[in-house]
């Protein structure tokens, strides 16, 4: 999606440790009007398939969850980041290694939330070693819903996340995929 | 708003300790349609108000947060909860307790996404004891931001916050204040 290549080139940071930072309008501060197009996006590549239902984990899918839920006319869920070692028998839960923040954590999602019948798109901001998409992604094989594929803003194509997930099946749409970024802020995509 | 409090009643449930438990539409799973028609209502009562952005909390104020800004057609910006000690220089913070969750923790937004001509309309999913939305409103102040106020989806009009937060002179325009709440799950509004 040129338009979100194009905000990442101007409004992106490099950082060290091949870090983006893109809280001026993707997860921190947020360009809603952004957000809004990249959701009819996802709606136009998702537009063959049933989806009953966006899943996202929290904090920073969950504007583009909502504003593609609005575009699909369905709820969405945001995974819980479980800060308690205390695991109900009432959720579905994943473990998450962070590589940016160097931390391990639990997310969860009640499993009233995610039911055989449904079809579930995925939605969220980073993909990167796809930690967490593979955390969700086996949330909803273990309700037994139906996954419709991952809507993915961000791809760093030089991490194994995006390999990982497409190798299991899973339809990844990412709207940029970043090939390459250098210390000196230069970013080329895909 | 007789929509919003409708729905607390039917979906609603009332857990030990005067929790309202409302994950099945507004904090966990998130019914958008609802969402859609809460954020005109704020712009309804908002309207006279310029409002330049829109301030939350992550993680159940986001989605409300991104309506919001998409009727006012401004950015949304989420104070991050901040899980190191470690407080740069370039960010507002402020201490919040949670009695929900028996925590204490420090929410963290970067100076340069609050500015002096800002105005700032703050929206978030509860209002209890007002721990978060004192925090938020200080850092407001701490910008020189003109604080417009603070929509609110469900005020606890038996807890102290909102008394509090209006006594400091801020409009506080709560969708649904409850009255009182007891432990058979009858919940009476304001």
């Amino acid at each position: 999606m040129i338009l979100l290549e194009e905000r990442i080139r101007k409004d992106g940071e490099v950082k060290p440790g091949q870090v983006l930072k893109v809280n001026s309008f993707l997860n921190h501060q947020m360009d809603i009007e952004l957000f809004s197009l990249m959701a009819k996006e996802w709606k136009r590549l998702f537009s063959g398939e049933k989806i009953t239902k966006i899943l996202t984990v929290e904090a920073s899918g969950i504007g583009l969850a909502c504003l593609c839920a609005q575009e699909f006319h369905v709820p969405a869920v945001f995974a819980k980041k479980n800060l308690t070692n205390n695991l109900a028998d009432s959720v579905y839960w994943a473990r998450v290694v962070s590589y940016t923040h160097h931390r391990e954590y639990n997310i969860i999602v009640e499993k009233s939330f995610l039911k055989p019948e449904d079809h579930i798109l995925i939605i969220d901001d980073f993909l990167a070693n796809g930690s967490a998409l593979l955390g969700l992604i086996g949330m909803v094989e273990a309700s037994g819903a139906t996954l419709a594929g991952a809507g993915i803003a961000i791809e760093k194509g030089f991490q194994p996340g995006g390999e990982l997930v497409r190798q299991k099946g899973v339809r990844v749409e990412s709207l940029a995929i970043i090939e390459n970024m250098d210390d000196f802020g230069n970013i080329s995509f895909r």
